[in-house]
């Protein structure tokens, strides 16, 4: 057996060494153009090239949640794509999004700069009913999520293509509850895949309809949000802010607005990093479980390639 | 019926509108020197000369969770000191133990100060198993803290005078188990009852038992903690900071070096505060219940003045 590894921007040697672990039987090599065909790909944005050279893959495990890179490719059908499936991300999405949600809420940004000034000096509480919470995207990432800020009390409502039913959120599906789901949200989540119909889904007209002083928190693509529409309503008074952990160009580039606006919070794509012991293991039980014979289906986290997630 | 209202440093307007509100046909008055004797009443932090006025009171009605300055105070025996008992307190103080804990461990202090450069750059999470989390105090609060930091997987211990279970938490009881708690703590959030045996708690010889790294999240009170020696043990190195929302001194005296230590993160005593519409409905339910004739021990939040909370 060999797998093969092609992970854009990741250190290789302890990937590869976990894998040999697993695997002590089996070749485990970082591809190079050329390289010979492997059985499966351990993978994080390969270039087309990767793909073109295997012929006999049996599986491509992507070391990320999203897979919107992946699908951009052409790529050999009937093997299965197969993304993290949590692998110790929810929690950290959990974390990101309370923190977020908590700060712009409990106003700690506005006690710390009154705090660097010595300033001693009490804000009116705000009524969490006044502050729903909605969530986009209800997979494993966003239902994490949503339950986290129920602890809370947050009023949360949760968007996804298909029906969810989630104790304590008040779940919308599909297109036509989408204007509704917006209007009834304050602060707007993304945990969506990037799709095509994702793309810039949070744009002028979708942001207009949150509720006034509303704040947007984007965990998923950069590309789910039209920069300069979030910026002009935010300038207009109708949104407060957003904390922003994705970019279109990733590193987020100097000359960008986000980084000075005062009602903008910017990290480096950190929301929720791949853990490398998890998801070795999760991916070594995978291949595991194909090499067994087992369906493909009883693997969870496998791409539809019709939905592109 | 006669209410007295006497709470320092609050609006009394709202407050007495309630409490005509709930009790039509009683009386409700500010209390002012040499007024007449009340039914009930309703403090905070009152004068010596407030209770020495009242030789009739049925009920002592504090509005905060926090009896200490009231326990400082000479109290007619048989009357029952009843303190809030929860009143949206909880959820507020989950909220601001959950924000500071997350805060600290996902560093986004760090990131914050990044992005004010305009500088993109990663750091290595921690691993949550070396953040364990102690909660000193399991009243009302402390549980619904100490549930909400389980949703995020730390481990999360609890210590408390008399032995408590929750689910998901480590609990210590008593003194005897005091060092054993602190040792296994590395993030010790104090919501204690101050108390002659609680005054202090946090100094030299207890916080040097924290893990190394160890942080302080001060939601309880002011002299729970020795300010000097929270300081030097930062300075040394053994603790890696504290956020801090209660001190000796209220407000924080200009000078204080808590304002402008860089790993202190102070607040104005804004964790939980005490919600008038909740408060009120809380108090009126109980003023009625007593008036019903059922016995004080079927109150919630009735104050033991032996434990002295």
């Amino acid at each position: 057996m060999l797998i093969s590894f092609c992970c854009a921007g990741t250190k290789s040697q302890p990937w590869l060494e976990g894998l040999h672990a697993a695997f002590p039987g089996a070749e485990v090599e970082v591809w190079s153009a050329g390289a010979p065909a492997a059985d499966y790909a351990v993978v994080w944005t390969p270039p087309q090239q990767f793909i073109d050279e295997q012929p006999r893959l049996k599986g491509i495990f992507n070391i990320g949640a999203g897979v919107d890179a992946l699908m951009k490719l052409r790529l050999p059908p009937g093997v299965p794509v197969v993304r993290l499936d949590d692998a110790g991300m929810s929690v950290q999405m959990a974390e990101y999004v309370c923190h977020a949600v908590i700060r712009h809420f409990r106003e700690f940004d506005g006690y710390e700069a009154d705090a660097a000034q010595g300033k001693w000096s009490y804000r009116k509480p705000h009524l969490r009913q006044d502050f729903p919470v909605g969530v986009m995207g209800l997979g494993v990432l966003g239902e994490r999520v949503s339950r986290a800020l129920t602890q809370f009390d947050f009023p949360v409502m949760g968007w996804s293509r298909s029906a969810k039913s989630i104790d304590g959120v008040q779940c919308f599906s599909g297109e036509a509850a989408f204007n509704d789901f917006l209007a009834a949200s304050r602060i707007l989540v993304c945990l969506l895949p990037l799709t095509p119909d994702t793309d810039n889904i949070m744009r002028q007209d979708t942001l207009a309809r949150l509720k006034p002083g509303g704040y947007v928190i984007n965990v998923a693509r950069g590309s789910h949000l039209v920069d300069d529409d979030l910026i002009a309503l935010i300038d207009s008074g109708h949104l407060a802010g957003a904390t922003l952990d994705v970019f279109r160009t990733e590193p987020l580039p100097a000359a960008h607005p986000f980084w000075r606006h005062p009602q903008i919070i910017v990290t480096p794509h950190t929301s929720a990093r791949t853990l490398r012991e998890e998801s070795l293991t999760q991916i070594a039980g995978k291949i595991r479980t194909l090499e067994d014979g087992a369906p493909i289906a009883s693997l969870a986290g496998v791409v539809d390639p019709n939905k592109g997630y």
